[in-house]
């Protein structure tokens, strides 16, 4: 695979947001509420926060405020009542302390001698550079759905990267563990590889252990690296 | 100086961009041409060109194309005929293969510790994450004129930093070696600290050795870093 730059997704392809939010909230909630299960009650609503951007149903705004918004929900689906604003905010902070999985940032440390590195996720900037300074993840640059302002997999997101690193998409390599992620990406003529993260929705949902439409299937960050001779 | 961000002016305040395009013209076009004069006379088309962007007499176009196009003028007032395209794309590129004045590498390390680093310039994200590979710059994430889609000093780009980093404009330095790029910076609320680089231009004009209106004027990088306690 000849390409010059490779962009990943980053909840649950090079963090943990289940493992992060479930920690975080156990520190904020305490102990009556079940945080794995906060974890994914929240996570539930990611994707229908985000379709009423996309739709052109509200204008665009950044994931935090989309996580504040469905917070009482996520709440209310566990058990648990309200919380002050002070909690509220460093709930949604939460996500800005997700952990790496073991191999990324080996991983990427690795690609990066060779590759361009950024992350596409549809995570809002400061977050990213937030997790990016917390755990070490070693990004060129920071790219995504705020700079595209737009969330994927709406097309503009995938052609932002080529575009702002002036290279042609076949030269951009998009990695992650979520199939439609890299269907959304190959239609916009972008390489993909897929990683397997079996534990990313703790057992909820099986991921395939590969995705045969990719470029390239891999079970680690550290195992795209040795795939790509770095 | 109570901040979160430092914001970078990139070309004279960060690399030697009047070196840089000197050694690679030295190369590119030999004994024949004088090549600091050439540097100079590119950068001279610098403003202009950026100017017709700024006015909206054309659309945006990326630094690239601008040098590209300003090239066949600098080129021909230092006397040097045409080039063949392939030496025109490798001129271009001596933009993205600039020096780090010595004190930027050692003074970006410092202040990484406690702030986010990013570069504002009006080079693309390309360019800058070109820079930024070669010479080993610690930055956080790439903002800038490409991001904005507007070239400083349009406000656009000022404001873009804060809104990116999800900060108040009063949390954010802008750091620059030209005074008007620190006026402007001002007047949409950063903070502004000015950079002494007498070597800029060989001689050429010679900057003020501070700016009364900065939070802060420095010598260097690592005298920043200094005075902000890193």
């Amino acid at each position: 695979m000849d390409v010059e730059a490779l962009v990943f997704d980053v909840f649950g392809t090079v963090v943990d947001w289940r493992g992060g939010v479930a920690r975080e909230a156990a520190r904020l909630l305490g102990p009556g509420v079940d945080a794995a299960a906060f974890a994914d009650a929240w996570r539930d609503r990611y994707q229908p926060s985000m379709d009423r951007v996309r739709s052109g149903e509200r204008p665009w705004v950044v994931l935090d405020d989309l996580h504040r918004e469905s917070l009482p929900g996520a709440l209310a689906a566990v058990g648990a009542g309200g919380v002050p604003d002070d909690v509220a905010d460093e709930l949604v902070l939460a996500w800005h302390r997700l952990d790496p999985w073991p191999d990324a940032v080996p991983g990427l440390t690795r690609l990066r001698r060779s590759f361009v590195l950024a992350p596409l996720s549809n995570g809002g900037v400061r977050l990213l550079v937030d997790l990016a300074r917390r755990a070490g993840l070693p990004w060129d640059l920071v790219l995504g759905a705020e700079v595209a302002g737009r969330y994927k997999p709406d097309p503009e997101v995938y052609d932002s990267a080529p575009r702002l690193l002036a290279l042609p998409p076949s030269s951009v390599c998009m990695v992650a563990a979520h199939l439609d992620d890299l269907v959304a990406a190959r239609e916009r003529g972008l390489r993909t590889a897929y990683v397997h993260r079996p534990d990313e929705f703790g057992g909820r949902e099986v991921p395939p252990a590969s995705d045969p439409a990719a470029d390239l299937s891999v079970a680690s960050i550290e195992e795209l690296a040795t795939a790509l001779g770095c």
